[in-house]
Order: structure tokens, then sequence, then C-alpha cells
């Protein structure tokens, strides 16, 4: 089988296989969330678990585990590892919430609009410490290695992107290095960590490494083209909060590039928050369609997500393998 | 020489027998903490360095350096740990101050006001990661266990003390355990590496963890009374911080305790925030001195003191021990 996204024409890609690969790890894993998320101070279980429990893909862990299966690991030890990657996305998560003044995720409430900015600040970094204990208990200096720069990746392309906001002159090369940081890196580092539990040397590492950035970034890319499409119901936020927020994005970045003298005072204007209401979001959707901004952004989504495929040659086909092409896949497909 | 705080009486205790002791060392973890604060992303070293290089002593860091050196400890494996426990310490305080909505720290303007919750709180959370990085570089398991166990006690209490906010039937108990968690776990943390890096067993372990746990209760209970002495200059915050923002403390507690149906009436008010203004804080200061609220939260602090310096009974007499005796002194000769 040739492994390129020419496949998706044929079919209709879905994380399923990986899902099916993984039921029995992924309960494991569940198990040792819930056990984790305990605490004496009913608020901690009570917030984490709203956000845990609500139905998010646990994508992440998910990728651990799918990567131990490609390089036929059978063992236990990267259950609590794969738990740990679930509760530092959850902090962030928390984090990005409280940051952004976010009231909408996954189709619900966010944290920090039911309990408050105080409250979804501590429980992240609750869920943050957590995350280092199950690392600790884990075992591998390695591994924690590797996670532990990956938090400080992310979090360093938080601050990025918030000394980004509302720079109309951000370019595609500075959103390329924020995205990377805060959404890819743990993409990366969650598959990383796979070739580590499982004994491999560098060349799986990197392998595996260069597999999740590219998927990281092709998801962050859809994530944002799917804010300038009229059918946000995929995404459970709210459609144009990206708009809203001023957050500088590829569709915005090309479609401000591509702009005559007009479109680029339109967008100075709503990137600058100085007219950026419900009319004015229909007039952005309407420019970034015309530019090609959006279809561009899904076309530089699925070159990540070919070089994500490329990543996995040299494993030798497997069930795994195939699940993990899949959910690329799956991932750049998202909008269609 | 026999260790006890009656040596108070004759002089007046410092904390510079200790800083001279492990000067040299911490000249190197300042070298660590000023190199790892750097980022590419320029409001990461400005933010924290407000902080980092504002004026803090560095007490939990020289607690870990000068506890190495009680125990004969020559090397220099605790520099990248001890950078590590000033990190999660200030990421802590940039939390704390977006939660409590500070505006005054160490006589600062804090750097949320400065530079906006959101900052505060991804810069947070960048030194905590890089706190993980540095322990990690140390290569002690043992260490991060410690380290990681006592940041999930922190943010544990952190929580617990946001849950107890303007709860007027709080109780002693409760509150040691949220001042036990939020701020005596690192202490305790802090000291009880000492011993690991000092290849020491589970005794040493435990003495010095017994000693950090029971001065960093001390140096609670001071600074919290000491939010109800008139003079506050001392804690470079705005006095009367805590009963402002209804946060039960030891004074509170006691007063209320102690009070009669008139004063429970007032204490009730204010800690609503019905009634919290400059009038009220005269009076609160006026009943917490009366009933003696004050001076016997001052008393606690002695006590918890005399506990920390009997945890040093079984090593022998040195320069070490000396300042560490001294150092508890210190932390509860503050407010005389």
């Amino acid at each position: 089988m040739s492994a390129t996204l020419h496949r998706l024409a044929g079919t209709s890609p879905s994380l399923d296989p990986m899902i099916d690969l993984v039921a029995e790890d992924m309960a494991a894993v569940n198990r040792v969330i819930v056990d984790r998320m305990r605490s004496e101070i009913p608020l901690i279980p009570e917030l984490a678990g709203h956000l845990i429990a609500g139905g998010g893909k646990r994508l992440r862990p998910m990728l651990t585990l799918a990567g131990a299966r490609l390089l036929g690991y059978g063992g236990t030890r990267h259950h609590l590892l794969a738990a740990a990657v679930e509760f530092i996305h959850t902090a962030t998560l928390l984090h990005d919430d409280v940051v952004d003044g976010s009231d909408l995720r996954r189709g619900k409430r966010t944290a920090n609009i039911i309990w408050g900015n105080p409250a979804s600040v501590l429980v992240g970094d609750f869920l943050f410490s957590r995350s280092f204990e199950l690392m600790v208990e884990g075992g591998s200096l390695r591994a924690l290695e590797i996670l532990s720069n990956a938090s400080a990746v992310i979090a360093e392309g938080e601050v990025n992107q918030l000394t980004a906001v509302r720079r109309i002159d951000l370019g595609e090369e500075r959103y390329l290095d924020i995205i990377g940081a805060k959404t890819a890196a743990l993409f990366a580092a969650a598959c990383r960590i796979a070739a580590v539990v499982a004994d491999r040397g560098e060349a799986e590492e990197l392998a595996l490494d260069s597999y999740g950035r590219n998927l990281g970034i092709a998801f962050q890319l859809v994530d944002d083209a799917i804010d300038y499409t009229s059918d946000s119901g995929t995404m459970g936020k709210d459609a144009g909060d990206d708009f809203r927020e001023g957050k500088m994005t590829l569709p915005v970045i090309l479609a401000y590039a591509r702009g005559g003298e007009d479109e680029r005072a339109f967008w100075r204007d709503a990137v600058s928050g100085r007219r950026a209401g419900d009319e004015e979001f229909a007039q952005a959707v309407a420019l970034v369609r015309q530019s090609r901004a959006v279809d561009d952004t899904f076309a530089r989504a699925r070159h990540y997500g070919q070089l994500a495929i490329d990543s996995l040659a040299a494993f030798p086909g497997s069930a795994a393998k195939d699940s993990m092409i899949e959910a690329v896949e799956f991932a750049v497909a998202r909008a269609y």
C-alpha cells in the first residue's frame, strides 16, 4: 500500500482503527487518569473532571499507545506516561481558556466561566504537578526529559502567541513557530516517548517525533481554518473566536498578504479589535474564502500531514501503522 | 549550646550567617537562575526577572544549600535543584497574585498589574516547566519525586485556600492544613532534597523535612500575623490585604472564636466582604490585639519554630547548624 493522502478520495478516514487498536491500553490509562484526579479538596476532581470527562478524544495519550504498538511494545510502562500527557494537555486547556477568556469548549461552558479564573489557574497547576508525579513514577529519566522539555516549549509558545495577538504583520513563519510550540511539541513528545518506553534508539525516537510534530501542525492548521468556515459545529467552540480575540492565524495572515488596500484596511481594523463584531466576522469569512486563504490553509495542513505519514516510512506495515496513517488523514479531512 | 528560642532575648537574630555560609553556592545557583530564565520570547525574562531579580530572599534555595552543608556535602549537584526550587516558588507567586488580584509584592507593583493576568499565568507555567527541566538535569529520581510531590501538594493547598475564602467557620485545624500545604511543603522539600543529594538515609531526610516543614509553618504564621499589625513595611505588601480579600488566617480565626456576639457579627460582616473598608480594618486590628489573637499567632509561630530547631538535634554542632537555628529565630522574630 502506498501511503499517501490520495487515499482520502476513496474513503472517509476515521480515528476508529486507532481507538480499537489501543482500546485495552486506553482503559488502563483512563483508570490512572480517574485515580490521579482524586484529591481531598472536592473542587479539584469536580473542575478537572468537567474537562477530562467532557468528551475529549484523548488523542495525545492515544498516540503514545499507538506508537508503542507500532514498535511492538506489549508492556504497561507507558500507561502512567500517557496519563501524564493527558494531564499536561488538560492543564494547558484550563490555562488557555483563562488567558483567552473563552466561554465554550467542546460544546460545553468552560471551567473558568463555571468556577472562575482563580480555580481554573490553580487546578491547572495541580494537574500539571500531578503529571510530573506520574512521569516520576514512570521511572524513565529520558521520558521525563522529553516531556518536561515539551512543557517548557508549550509555555513558551503560549507566551509567544500572547505577544502576537493583534499583530497584523505576524507572518506565516512566526505563526508556524507558535503552533509548532503550543500544539505540535506535545504531539511530538507523546509519540517520541513510545520509542523510549520500547527501548528503541534515536532513529525511532526521531521518526516518531517527526510523525507527531507534523500531525500536530496539520491538526492546528485545520482547527484554525475551521474557525473561518461557517459550520463550526465540528469544533464545539464558538466560530469566530479567533477573529474576535484578534488571534493571528494562517487564514488571516494569507488573506491580509493577498489583499488589496481596502481589504488590508479591513483586516487592520478587525485585528486591532476596533471592528470585530458579527457583521465583520461575516465579511472576514467572505474574504478568507475569496482569497483562497482557507483552502490554502487546508492545503498546508495536507502538506504537513504528508510529512507525518512519510515519517513512518521505515516502519514495517502493521495495523498500528495503518491506524496512524488514517489518523493523519482524519485530522486533515475534518473540514470536509 | 542549648538550642532553644530563649536565645532570642539576648541577640537580634539574622539570616546573615546562612547567607554567608552559602554565598559561593548561591552565586552558582543565581547563575543557573539567570541562565534558565532566558527565552527567545522577550516577555518571559522581562516578566520573570521582575520578580526573580526583585529583592526576594531566595530563602528556599538557601535552605537546600545550608542543608547540604549541614551534612558535609561539598559538591555542586544541588545547584540545579536549588534553582528549580526557586522557580517553583516564583511560579507560585505569579499565579497567587493573579488568584488574589494583588497589586503589590515586596514593595513593587505585581507582574499581573504591569503585564496582565494572561502573561502572569503563562510565564508562571513556563517557570514551572523549566523547574522540572532543571530537576531532570539534576538526575536524581528521588529528588524529582520529592519536588513533584511538593508541587502537587502546594497546588492542592492553594485550591483548599481558595475554597476557604470568606468561610468564617474555617477553624485552626483546616487553616494549618492549608499553610502546611501551600507554604510548608516547599520548605520541607527544599530541605529534604539536601539529604538526597548528600546520599543520606531516611532518618536524615525526615529530620530535614521536619526542620523545613516547621520553619515554613512558623514563617507563614508570622506573615499572617503581620498583616494585622500596623507597621507592615516589613512585608512589602499592603497591610490588610488578607482582611480585604476575606482570607481566613489565624488572627481572625482566634479573634472570632474568642469574640462575644457583637464581635462575631463584625467578623461575619467583614469576612463576607460586606464591610471590609479601611475603617473596618482599623477595627479588625484593634480586635485581634484586644483578644490577644495576634500575640497568640506569634506564640504558635514560636512553637513551630522550636519544633524546627529540635529536628536538628541529632546533627553535630557546626556553623551550618547554627545558621539554620538562627534562621528560625529570625523567621519568628520578624514581628518585633
